[in-house]
């Protein structure tokens, strides 16, 4: 079994990188409430730096290595907000980030990393290339692999995000979080619980990639199959870890359609004037999608990011 | 000479309309800070009721009225934020709203509206048979027109915006704001003006509809000539009131091309992660083209609203 994080490392967490990060703001929507029949708490992750949720994990991960550590850098393969992310917590911290990507990464991503004085090596679009030439670079080089989400101090970091909503808004009856590897979700549930024991905590994915309900309904960790979704921050699957804290502490998980993540997010575009990832619009979906049980609740949404290619949006006429 | 507001009036309109709008936010970017090469205060009129400052100008004018002219009603034609702001703030005092819009207005519009609970009347696209349109509504029912702009409890609101900014930011060297009929721009550089007196305004408006600045610069009051622009919101012309207001006490006004236009609105919404109409993009784009000679300032730059058709955007790839 794997370290599981306590409150208390958390706490720790939220210590160490709070000087670092934006206290996002809580925002709500008169509008989206009265659709809902509940009264929903907006914990607005589109406002941190880079753009998401991922600068809590990675800022706390960075900062918790030691000096020697800390001199040779930290590395991830990844294509999306993580990379970013480790990209500028290591920056800050003065120290190396070596990222391997998919020569098919699309270019907004790449230059995001880069923009952030990331060193990319680029690899073949597999799995097996990815981990492969991270490995050449983490043997020459003797960088800490810092994974997005199957790590003690990532999974500390992402849990000051409801910690935060919770200290604002101690009386929330629930919080829906998106789930991908369950780094955030994970996060969430073990600060909710902690802080309020009888609070609900809700995992929200999209049915086309619905490993972590899968997973949840059947008590065996099963991998994402061909997922296909417009959320593109919740391909990836669960791991042994984050799989433990989400069967312990996280009360159901939802799925949703791919119309629904798209309504949610024009939606929240619309009415809240906010730009959000698809990723953050499958937690509203999911509360919409189930609203009838929801009535009259307290809800927290985390919103997890908002970094969308805005040359190249989903939104269609008609 | 039409009545001109004193800083006494638009004190007095705050305290009328603050239990009924938004205190917006003042949202900050360092990304776009390093650009400008100097530190910017962005008002976010775009989270105010209806997604535009327009709010604040109709409930002043509607919370202004006595009981027996209140009760028959407020009646306006636009086909913008102003109409939908005018029904929203008649619908709050519990008063109709009448709104003549042409047949030709696009539906998001027409549904903000109507939404709101307005009762619209259509009439042919031109000048003239709005006019006659609103005339014979007004007969009918005695209603009060409200101008979008050439009003003084309009002006009064308005000016609120600018009013909050400045509290929560004494030491602004200067503010931006757009200007189409000069409703927002004459409101902020009464209410700046008056509370620091040395403070610089600056209006900004699109190449393509630049009848304030030619106004300005000639001190005759122009018409704006087939203007055509993406900032939708600044059609229209200066009153003479507005245009009064402008030349005592407006710095400059500055404008911008659409391409400035466009590439300030995209800087906006992938920085800052909120949704501004090309209008807002004004005031920043004017900034940005000049920003040489505004090194190291602290500006405020008022972001005058959100409502934009998100199914048909302006951006294109590449």
């Amino acid at each position: 079994m794997q370290d599981i994080p306590t409150f208390q490392d958390i706490q720790k967490a939220h210590k160490t990188i709070a000087p670092h990060i934006h206290r996002t703001p809580v925002m709500t929507s008169m509008n989206i409430n009265q659709l809902a029949g509940a009264e929903l708490f907006f914990k607005c992750e589109n406002f941190q730096k880079v753009g998401a949720f991922k600068y809590r994990g990675a800022t706390n991960a960075v900062l918790s290595l030691g000096a020697q550590d800390a001199g040779n850098g930290v590395a991830t393969h990844s294509s999306g907000n993580h990379a970013a992310a480790l990209a500028l917590a290591a920056r800050n911290r003065g120290i190396k980030c070596f990222v391997v990507m998919p020569r098919t990464a699309p270019k907004p991503k790449i230059d995001a990393v880069r923009h952030y004085g990331a060193e990319i090596t680029f690899c073949e679009p597999t799995l097996k290339s990815r981990e492969e030439t991270l490995e050449t670079i983490v043997s020459r080089t003797g960088a800490t692999v810092v994974h997005p989400y199957d790590n003690f101090r990532v999974i500390c970091g992402q849990g000051t995000a409801a910690k935060e909503l919770l200290e604002e808004f101690p009386d929330l009856d629930s919080i829906f979080a998106p789930v991908g590897g369950g780094g955030l979700l994970s996060g969430t549930a073990l600060a909710a619980k902690s802080m309020k024991p009888s609070i609900r905590v809700y995992g929200c994915e999209p049915a086309n990639a619905d490993d972590a309900c899968r997973s949840f309904r059947t008590g065996q960790l099963l991998p994402s199959v061909n997922p296909k979704t417009i959320a593109d921050g919740l391909l990836t699957s669960l791991s042994e870890r984050t799989f433990t804290v989400i069967r312990a502490h996280v009360d159901d998980i939802f799925t949703v359609s791919e119309e629904s993540i798209l309504q949610a997010m024009l939606l929240v575009w619309q009415r809240m004037k906010i730009i959000i990832e698809p990723s953050s619009a499958v937690a509203l979906a999911a509360l919409l999608d189930n609203h009838l049980n929801f009535k009259g609740e307290r809800s927290g949404i985390i919103l997890s990011g908002g970094n969308v290619d805005l040359l190249n949006l989903p939104f269609r006429a008609g």
